[in-house]
């Protein structure tokens, strides 16, 4: 099959539009892109020497969602399925598999590292992780009324929080604070709220502040603008008057900043538990000590199994995590414009580029 | 009843034996102490600042056994019994306690801190949380052959490490590496060992070393003479050896320096755990996003809940965690001395305070 892929020939040169053929092998399905959302991870790639493992020359992407046009032996039931296509697909058949540790599978393809990605026209990828999209023409299905193209950030910026919130044992009632309401953390508050936790949001930016506080934060406050002792009283106040002992305080670091590390550290009370979402190649100087004199927990989280991605998919197309607010639709070929502008600047909104047909 | 204890009048003054009078109230047991162990957070509190809860002056040492002479209502069947003390009590009846989370109890009894401690002719302490030691004149009981005053290091030294692996679900033919090979993190080797996982033991003092290779470490290595890269290298080839994989590491800090924190936290690799045991007051410098990127987990452990101290005196006295090798009786009346020189050059085995008679 002929695919057109934006390709990064070497780390922060313009990415430019390459021809390839691919085959799918057995079991591989190629999917035409319906977008692809633009990540921290690809700017890490692409700006800061974070290494693919693939390296370059590489497409990069890896928030897909799109239609099997081509697929094969043994996964030519996939053929005309809408889906989604997880940032991780583990290999399913290792040991660490076995183990139920899909999340360190050696084998796992990641799109846009391990492989070519979704900045293209289409995509060759393992059809083992693939998430069927439900019918979308059926409304009763479709509440959010969602386009295909907007399911692709469920592929890292949706699901990798749903993971987490699963993994810590969130429960209604309990506290969920999150430090980073960008892409990751943003989904993260609404996904919280949704199982009924109270939900704090702490960022550096006011409006993903405002945004989030019309979606699920209850409690919205800026990291960069109070001290440990401020933030931390605030909190203990918000979860007092709720009557949530520190003991159920799930924390979730999503800003992937050395800064958001130490503030989220800090937050640390007795018997809490605090995932590690975001990454920086930074350091942090912490009192690691507060994690036994607490009884603490603190758990790194790697993107998200797909066996969760249906409920994932369920959660944003009933509307119990809204996306339209949060995305923005551009052009596949703004592509170059898209990364340095969202360098330069951030983005309000996640970016989800769409191929020219 | 009448109670001569071992008093700091300020840290770090020379301790005074002081005469006080106590009456058990209702729910109490007074324990005529048999041995009470020194223990590096009795040094913490003496020498270093760390601050007792309850303030000087105070009777320290949380590591006792003894025989319950004296009982308030609701604690008179502990009469004549032969216990070791918890290091940690907790209530029992707050929302934390409640809730499976004693470690967090914000009621929590600890001798030494919270209240007179057992370098003392008695102690007084709650009777809920007492362990019951079984008949020690039975030789098939007490196989190790052990007196009552060696059981005191149950309290802290052996039942600390045991709830931390008991934690981890350290299981036979896993990897379990300790970082500091001392009081604690020895006898965390034997427990583990006892468990049948593989043993490393990581310090910086050879005569620990060795030691701790005749009881349960397979592979003993100088954690200040290897850097990270080749004590990495050689946990890896001991384990590749043995077919354990990185998510089966068990990776236990037990050494309470920020050394040793910053070579466990080196340690993880994909899917490990590893267990925050001993304590610091200093901070240290970490790439927490590895957490992220392992899908890590990091866990506090603070003492042991008293349910699980039957277990540990099986273990203590059927053999297999040896106690002998590892203890020294010495007259209490040396208290100072004793401080003293293990304040100054580090103590070969854990030493029991026995009161004179």
């Amino acid at each position: 099959m002929h695919i057109r892929g934006w390709t990064v020939r070497a780390a922060g040169l313009p990415m430019v539009l390459d021809d390839r053929e691919e085959t799918p092998l057995p079991g591989d399905a190629i999917v035409e892109v319906a977008g692809c959302g633009v990540c921290h991870t690809d700017l890490g790639f692409y700006y800061e020497g974070v290494p693919t493992r693939h390296g370059f020359p590489l497409v990069l992407g890896h928030e897909i969602s799109g239609v099997v046009v081509g697929a094969g032996a043994e996964a030519q039931a996939w053929l005309g399925r809408k889906v989604v296509v997880p940032a991780v697909t583990p290999c399913g058949r290792c040991e660490a598999c076995r183990d139920g540790r899909g999340a360190i599978c050696p084998e796992q393809v990641f799109p846009g590292s391990d492989i070519h990605g979704g900045f293209a026209t289409h995509v060759r990828v393992p059809a083992r992780g693939l998430c069927p999209v439900p019918n979308l023409e059926d409304a009763a299905v479709n509440r959010a009324g969602l386009a295909l193209s907007d399911l692709s950030v469920i592929a890292d910026a949706v699901s990798t929080p749903f993971q987490a919130i699963r993994r810590s044992g969130l429960a209604a009632g309990e506290l969920a604070v999150f430090v980073g309401a960008g892409g990751v953390g943003g989904f993260g508050v609404q996904i919280a709220a949704a199982l009924g936790a109270a939900v704090v949001a702490v960022d550096v930016n006011d409006a993903r502040l405002a945004a989030i506080s019309l979606h699920g934060a209850s409690l919205t406050l800026r990291g960069d603008l109070l001290d440990t002792k401020a933030l931390k009283s605030k909190i203990r106040t918000f979860a007092g008057e709720r009557g949530i002992p520190s003991w159920r305080y799930r924390i979730f670091e999503t800003s992937g900043t050395p800064a958001g590390q130490a503030t989220a550290f800090s937050l640390l009370a007795k018997g809490a538990y605090l995932s590690i979402v975001g990454y920086t190649g930074k350091k942090v100087e912490l009192h690691l000590s507060s994690v036994m004199a607490f009884d603490a927990t603190v758990q790194g989280n790697w993107a998200c199994l797909p066996e969760l991605y249906p409920e994932v998919v369920d959660l944003v197309l009933s509307g119990k995590v809204a996306l339209s607010p949060f995305v923005e639709h551009r052009p596949m070929a703004t592509i170059n414009e898209t990364f340095a502008e969202i360098h330069a600047q951030g983005a309000p909104r996640r970016v989800i580029l769409v191929p020219e047909r």
